[in-house]
Parts: C-alpha cells; structure tokens; sequence
C-alpha cells in the first residue's frame, strides 16, 4: 500500500472526515492521495495559524482527531501557537508534515525552508514541547518495514492522551510501497488494566465521604468532553442525583434547564447564588477539572483539600490521597450504584441549592438603549437552538457567554486556559466543518474587532465551502479585555480602523475574472478557466448588519430570516469602551468574598 | 534605573528607532515604556506573525537591529516562523517576551497562556532552535543585579553573530530598579583579535591564486549586507576592477548599470549570457555566499573547490584551506593592496565579459497584448528611481524580480533561502517603517494573491501609521509557484476568490461609528472619543487600479500621479495560470546545460 494511502486510511478509521492545511512543495504528494480519497476531504485555509485553530476546533465540535498538514519549516513553525492550544486544552490533532527528500536530507544540503544549515530535525524538536509524541520517518529499508507502525504508534498515544503528536515525512515517501500488515488492527487508547481490589477500595472511600457530606457539590469541568466521558458523567449524575455546577470550560456538557444544574462556578469571581451554594457546600466532587486560573476565578475554590474529590480521565484524588489507573470509566458507575439509593434526599438538596442559586439576572444598565456586554450574553440565550455550536473569542466574548443561559444540545466553545487571541476565527471554520459533517445545528461566533484581525482572512475559506456561520462582531474599537487589564487610555490598545461592512465582500468575491477569457489562451488555461469559473459559484448576496442599541439587537435576533439565513453573516456589534462582560470586570478587578 | 526604560535606551543606541508587536496582558508594562520614550515608537500589528515579518523586514532595510514585542505562549509561539527566517537569513532581531509575575512562576500557577502546566520554560526552549542566545530575567536580588549585564550579554550576541535572540521577562519587573552601570559601554560586535601573520600568509595565498588566474569572476552575496560590509566589498571590488555577480540573495548590492556589473547568478540556471561568462572563468572570488538550493541554481556552481576561494564575515576558504578569524574586514582591504596595480587589466577583462554577459533579453511572448511574467519584470526596472525599496514576496515574484535591472540605490529584498509565503506584506510594513526613519524612497511590494491571502490584514498597519507603499498583487487565480512544481490542475493549489478591490477599503475604514457619540457617555468614554477621531484621520481617497495588459500596465508606470502618490495604492496585474518567470521555469524544470 502507498504510504500516502495508509495515511488517509488511519485518519478515516478515526472518524476524521477531513484534513486541513495548506500546500507547499514538500507535502502535495499527500495532498493528491487526499485529494483522490472520497472519504476525507482536503480543507485548503488561508494559513496555518488559522489552519491550526480550524483543526483545533474541528476536533472540539467533533471529539473525533483532526489532521493537520504543513510544510517544513515555513509551514509547521506558524501553526505551532495552534498546537499548542489544543496540546494546553487536551484536544487530539495530528500534525503531519511534509519534509525534503530523503536523499536531500541524507546529503546534508541547504535546502529551502531550513535555518541555513543541514538540521532537518530543528522543527521536530520545537514541535516535541506541544506534542505527546513525535516520529521523523526515515528512508532506508529498514525505516520503511517500520512506516506503517511507527505512525500506529503516533497515532496511539495521541488517542490515549488527548493531544496532538507530529509526523515528519520525506516527500518523496508519500508515494513509497510499505506493508501495512496491521491496518485491520483499530487504533484505540491504550487503558492500562485496574486491580479490582483497588477499585473496590476506592469505591468504599469515596462513598465514605459522600454519606458524610450533607451538602455536597459536584463542578463538571472541560475533560469530560475532552476524554469522551460525557455520557458515563451525565449517567452518573442522573442517577445519583447530586446538584451541578459547571468551570467555564465545562460549560454546556450539561443541560442548563436541568433541575440538578445550578450554574456556572468561577470561584469567588461566580455570581453572587452560586458562589453562595459554592460556599455552603461541605464535599465537592470535581469531574475533569482544568485548575488553571482563569477558569478557577483565579484558584480560589473554597473547599479544603480534605473535602474534595477530583475524578480525572486516568486517576483519581480523594482528599490527600492519590489513585492511579481509577478515573472516570472505572469510578463512576460504581460510585453511581452504590450512592444511587440516596437519590430522592440528593435531587431534593439540589432543587433547594438551585433556589439559592438562580437568583435573578442583574438590573438593567442605567442607559437603557446603549448595546451593553450585560444584555448580549443574556439576551443570546433565546436566540439559540438545540444543535447550534457557539463560538467565543477569549476576550471579552468568552467571559460574557459563561452568563449565557444554553438550551439543551448547544455546543459551547471557547479557549479559557490557553487564551490565544483570534483563535475563534480559525476555530469556527474547524466547527462549521465538523458541525456539516455531523448535520448538527448552526454556527455562531463572536468575536471582538482586534481579535478578528489577527485571522480574519479564514472567513473566506468557510465562503469557498459554502459553509453558513452567523459572524458576530463586537467592535469596541479595539483590544477591550487589554485595556480592562491595563492601559485603558494608552494607544498601544487601538487597532487599525477596519471596515467590517465590505469584509464578507472581499472574502468571497463574485467578480468576473476578465484575464482568464483572454482570447489567445492555451488549451491548460482554457481547462482552468473552467475551475475559476465554478470558483465563483459562491453566493452573491452576502449580509452585514450593524447594530447600536438593544432595539435593534433584539429586532435582528427575532428576525426569521436572519435566524435560517443559507448564507453566511456578519453582524457589526458597536459597543462603547469600557464596558465588559460582569464575569471579566470581577476576574480582573476583584472585589473581596462575602 | 527601571529595567523598562534600560531595554529602551539599549535599542535607541543600537539605532532601532521603533519595536514590532501586539499587546498582551503579560507586556503591557513595557509598552508603557516605549510608549513614553519620545526616541522609540511602538508599531502595534495586526497579528504575531505578521509582526515579525515586520521586524525582519526593518532589520533588512536599515541594518539596525529589529525589536519585537510578544505576549508569553500565544503571542510569541505566533511570530516563531518569523523569527526562524530571520535566524536563516541573518538577521538581528530582538524578541522580547512578557512573562507572568516572578511570584505566578515561583509558585507553580497554571497560569493562562501556559500549556496546562508550571513549565515556564517550554516556550524558551523552543525559540532556543532559532535564537543564537537567549535569556530569562529571574527575579531573586542576585537575578535583579544581573538584570542589565544579562541584557548586554544578549545583545551583544545577537549584534555579533547577526542571528535573532530573545528575552524572557516577567511582567513585574518592567517597572523595577536594576543596578545599569554599564550603560555608557556601547553594545558592539565581540571580534576575536586575528594574527597579523596569519592575514599576511593568507593575503600571500590569495594572491597567488588570483595572480595565475586569467579569467576571475567575483560572486557577491547576500552575507556582505547582512554583517554591514558593503563598503569594504565595494571599495576592494573597485579598486581591483574585477568582474561581479550577483546571487539572487546579494542582489541590489552592486550598481548594476556599472562596468564591471555582469548581471545575477545562479548557477546553470543563469540567464545564457551570465552563464557563459561563469562557465568560462577559471576562479571564482564567493563573498558572503548564502549556499541554499534557490540561491545556487540547486547547487550547481561549476567552479572547482581548488579554483575557489571564499571570503565570510569571519572566516576565509581558499581551496580546501580554512582559515579562521580572517573575513572582508581584514582579508579585503589588503587583497585590494596587493591586486591594485593590475586593475587596469582586469577592468578590461570586465568589459569584455560584460559584452558577453548582457545579451538581448528573450525576444517579446507570442500575445504581445496579455501582460505576462516575462514583461512585468523588465519593465519594472524603467519605474523605479534610485532610494526605492523593492519587495518580493517568495513565490513567482522573486523569482521574476531577479531579472529586473534595478537603478543605482534601489534596495532589493526578499526571503529566498527561507522562503515563508506572506512573508513580503509584514516585511514591506517594516521596510517601509525603517525607510520613513531613513528618510528613502518609496516602498514597492509584489505578491502574489495566494501569498497575499496569508498576511493581508497588515496592510491596515501600513494605513495606521499614514505609509504609502505601492502594493502590486499578481493575480493567477491562487499557488501559482505550486502549481509549476506539482498539480497544475489540482484544486489544493486554488485559493479562495478575494475581491482585491475593496481591500484598502476594508483596512483603512474611514466610516464615521455613531456608538463613540452616544450622548450617554461617560467622562472616559468621551475622552477616547476624540482619540477614535484622530483614528479616522486616515486618507479618505484610497487607489485600486486593475490592469490586464501590457499596455494598461505602460500607462499606469507612465503615470506621475501614480508614481509619486502619497497615498497607498493596491494595484491588481492580472496574469493567466501557467505563466511564471523564466527563472522560476527554469529552476523547477531544468534544461540541461550547454
């Protein structure tokens, strides 16, 4: 079997349905295989930090791996950022690099793309500190024999540890003859087997603990998506009937009308009814926790070390004590048995937690027709639908959506631990795509002007694949979570003044092309003409809004046409500066605890 | 001394009159540094990467060293690609990085921007493979001492070994006192003493090999500008009356309506003429060569090792001899002593060779109406003046722009030993920064619409700070360099259709935002008001202009409006798929030598 063809073979037998990257002279030997599989599909970006961010996304929407493709140098170098977020956020990407050819790598030569020298493996070592794993396959007879299960072996650790792993690969090897004895094998996470005698001892402390606890709390957090334990958590609350709360990264692994669910906890930076129900808490159980500080209001969870539980994807703590090879899948559903006889005295504590917790929603800002973050995030929640995926920058969008109230079955991204700025853009191609591929709900992003900047050409790729995202724009004239940190009058925190009325217009042209019907043509041009022409297919009417105040905000969100538009949107948000969602005004400038 | 204002009085001595970046909340005490200081100014860009594209850009159109500015994690794992073609190509740039707080890092934090962990330096390590130093400022007394010393040693690297570096520092100590008693001692290249006996014997050596030879041929390369020994190259090439060439990496070095200006070489992929004259000569003199595959025709220099004789910065080949500490500084000038009296011959000798070096360019393409590669890069030579600076991205055009005869003191850059796509948008931003501060001529940029794609958004930069560059985007309907090396019919060469019409439209807004006006306003929202207005301030009329032929593309040159704008101008050269420059053609299916 080709080895290009092994490739495309592996990544379709992960679920990946599509691969995302650019070309370059050192990897579209694997583009052709790709091109020529009809079951992955070659998602062509703008570049690879946003290439990166869509692969990143892909596999959040998804769950399932996403495939990279770069080339050496030039090409992996600016996706690095991306893997690093998706390496920080536990997400499986497989970054698949194309290199120089064998023989040029065996001569040493000073290849285009190389630091000036003959160190082709620079890259791959910059690359080892955001992968789990690394391989550089080489060429000789031998190195060959081993192709197919070196990239098994890739592959396996990125599926056992939820992150991304890199494949160096000559050119020229794509297109190599090497045995691929094994591919009826699956690639699957390799769990380590439990001593029974331990779980049961496990078992029995945690259940010690919890018969203890009057009031226990359960914070669901972002690995339980992350390790595909959504459905042996959502098991175990259910039937244990324990009220929830969920970090920011956790959010919407939960239903929100749920009568278990209490909100969102960030610490002491949470809304005065949680942080209250937080406080009173006497056990905590935390499920797939990412303790970093943003999403932990700056790590300060309350309940001492001796009272928590922290369920992880392949471990577990209770108070001060550490149990390897136990988490999630081993865990809960016996803790779920043994504690599921408490179930009514559980949910009737959880129905009275909710009281405390749901408290109303702030008053109304003074200036009552001003477009404020406030009325956003709260009045989003009714434009959404079961199967919609929300994307949120890490500015001010994401702290704002944590006070977003999801119905059932929306999907809720966003990037709190890593935080890279235009990430979203990137990241709701990546959605869209694997929303389509999935046939789930619509896509809809927010995003702040300085941030969209960053990546903003990835809009024209989701305008090539004729993908349909709602694009909301929040133009507060320029890095508003920068000045909320520091500087609020410094120039340093403005940005360019950008049009975003003509962006769509430009990143999906509908313009002839007059060069290509140049009379004297060859018969090569001709032939692409065609191509340009089917090029051009993209929808011609494309939609901007802008939007002042509330009335108009609140018009738009009702309007049916807007809401079902089969065309991509952008919707300009003006917002003054200086205002900012509540959760980031509290992260950034705390006041003290009650 | 706060280390703040020691990092800015640093860079104003080495020359550099601006830094490159974004602000994060990790930098953003610095930036309050730059901001103040009236001699430095702070270039904010659209994204990391395009930043420092930007800084490398500078770094090549002043010779001073380039600041860059990045956030911890996210913003400087962006600008690595950039920074790696800086490593390549030699370029001194500074990378400074805000970190976390001393306390955040001592304690262990999961800080955000981090990979989920307390490893602080992972980001360090990775910069490590295209930095030739690095530091990170601790923060303990004894660090806090060492701070300034640190800085110099850092520094002091990167001007010496003209290779990018980076510093790592946390955010609180922007604004601490360190001990800078050093700071009357100016940062200078560290130079080993050389042996005078040594230069003698090698300067005898030299001698004896250019003394047998009949017919030698100098090679200039890009290493003479990058280590500043333009002057001494050229006296030495003047005062010897030698024949020159240039590779395509020291092209703009040398006068090239001079007599002793033979034309570009590239081994046997040189034009026939060029070719001739380097097939015939029986030594070669390299100088400051860059040895990559482009800027060697792929390796194909003809000229025996023995008959070779190579001069660095800081070394000297001749033959299969190495001879270490002697460069241009010591071996030129006294070569120049000894060969001096035989200029007149030599001269001659030049000119003889010139005769057959400059043959008629190809003869006119068979569509004397389409605008093709072959046309564009002759007729650019007429348009440019001296004090210009020409850009080519690295794709068809610096293959084409090779051929153009540039005037006496135009500046030529390009990437092609690295070979970053997109790289020529942010470097014209930071030529064009460098040549405002130098007071040159005007900014020429070609790109490619596929290039274009990957960095646009920095032409809003340009727009900001009020520069003019000339933006040509050749469009051939997507990767045009790709589709000459592999799958000419294959659609991953094809990119999205982008409207380049309204793109200046889109990058200079000079929309009134009713939201700043809200009557409602706060004292604070009123005050940056104004400085949104001052935003707004941008040139209203911005310039597009199409051309699909050579004649449309005459007039526009022959334009004086046009040419001496002083508003930026995109200009869209239409040009069929298939068409590349001769020496793209070349080099990627070669024609067997003669």
């Amino acid at each position: 079997m080709l080895l290009g063809d092994f490739i495309c073979q592996r990544l379709i037998q992960l679920g990946t349905t599509h691969a995302f990257g650019l070309p370059g002279d050192y990897n579209m030997q694997l583009l052709d295989h790709i091109e020529d599989n009809k079951d992955i599909e070659w998602v062509g970006c703008a570049n690879e930090l946003n290439a990166s961010y869509a692969a990143d996304g892909y596999a959040r929407a998804t769950g399932r791996p996403a495939a990279l493709v770069t080339t050496f140098g030039v090409g992996e170098l600016s996706a690095l950022n991306g893997i690093a977020g998706s390496y920080a956020e536990q997400l499986p990407v497989i970054h698949i690099v194309g290199m120089p050819q064998s023989q040029q790598q065996a001569s040493h030569l000073w290849m285009h793309h190389t630091l000036g020298s003959h160190l082709f493996d620079a890259y791959v070592k910059m690359s080892e500190h955001v992968s789990c794993d690394t391989a550089i396959l080489g060429w000789t007879k031998r190195d060959l024999q081993n192709a197919a299960p070196t990239i098994d072996r890739v592959l396996t650790s990125m599926v056992t540890m939820r992150h991304p792993v890199y494949l160096g690969i000559p050119v020229d090897l794509f297109d190599m003859d090497v045995p691929t004895d094994e591919l009826e094998r699956p690639i699957e996470p390799v769990r380590e087997a439990h001593d029974p005698e331990a779980l049961d001892y496990v078992v029995k402390v945690a259940v010690r603990h919890m018969e203890a606890s009057k009031r226990p709390l359960v914070i669901v957090d972002g690995c339980v998506m992350r390790f595909g334990a959504v459905n042996v958590v959502y098991d175990f609350l259910k039937r244990t009937g324990l009220p929830v709360v969920v970090a920011p990264m956790g959010k919407s692994f939960f239903p929100e009308d749920d009568e278990q669910f209490l909100g969102v906890y960030v610490g002491t930076k949470s809304k005065p009814g949680v942080r209250e129900v937080a406080n009173s808490a006497d056990h905590v159980l935390l499920l797939g926790s990412f303790m970093s500080d943003m999403n932990t209001g700056g790590f300060s969870y309350s309940t001492p070390t001796c009272h928590t539980m922290n369920v992880h994807h392949d471990s577990t703590d209770i108070g001060y004590s550490h149990y390897t090879q136990l988490g999630f899948f081993e865990v809960l559903p016996a803790l779920a048995d043994a504690l599921e006889s408490q179930r009514d005295a559980r949910l009737e504590h959880a129905r009275a937690m909710a009281k405390i917790a749901h408290q109303p929603p702030a008053p109304a800002d003074s200036f009552p027709t001003i477009l404020t973050h406030n009325y956003i995030w709260q009045r989003l929640g009714e434009f959404l639908r079961p199967g919609d995926h929300l994307v949120a920058e890490m500015g001010s969008s994401c702290f704002g959506a944590v006070d977003t109230a999801l119905p059932k079955d929306v999907h809720y991204h966003q990037q709190m631990l890593y935080g890279s700025i235009g990430w979203s853009v990137g990241a709701m191609l990546g959605v869209a795509v694997g929303a389509r591929a999935l046939s789930q709900g619509r896509v809809i992003l927010f995003v702040g002007d300085g941030s969209l900047l960053l990546t903003m050409q990835e809009i024209s790729t989701a305008i090539k694949l004729g993908l349909t995202p709602i694009i909301f724009v929040i133009n507060n004239d320029g890095y508003e979570i920068e000045r909320v940190i520091h500087g609020p009058a410094r120039s340093y925190n403005n940005i360019a003044p950008i049009d975003h009325s003509l962006l769509l217009d430009v990143m999906g042209s509908t313009r002839a092309r007059r060069s290509v019907m140049n009379p004297h043509e060859t018969g090569q041009v001709a032939k692409d003409r065609d191509e340009s022409h089917a090029h051009e297919a993209v929808p011609s009417r494309k939609r901007y809004r802008a939007v002042y105040t509330r009335d108009e905000f609140d018009a738009l969100l009702d309007d049916r046409e807007f809401a079902d538009s089969n065309e991509i949107q952008l919707v300009e948000l003006f917002c003054l500066r200086g205002d900012a969602p509540e959760l980031l005004a509290r992260t950034v400038h705390p006041t003290p605890d009650k």
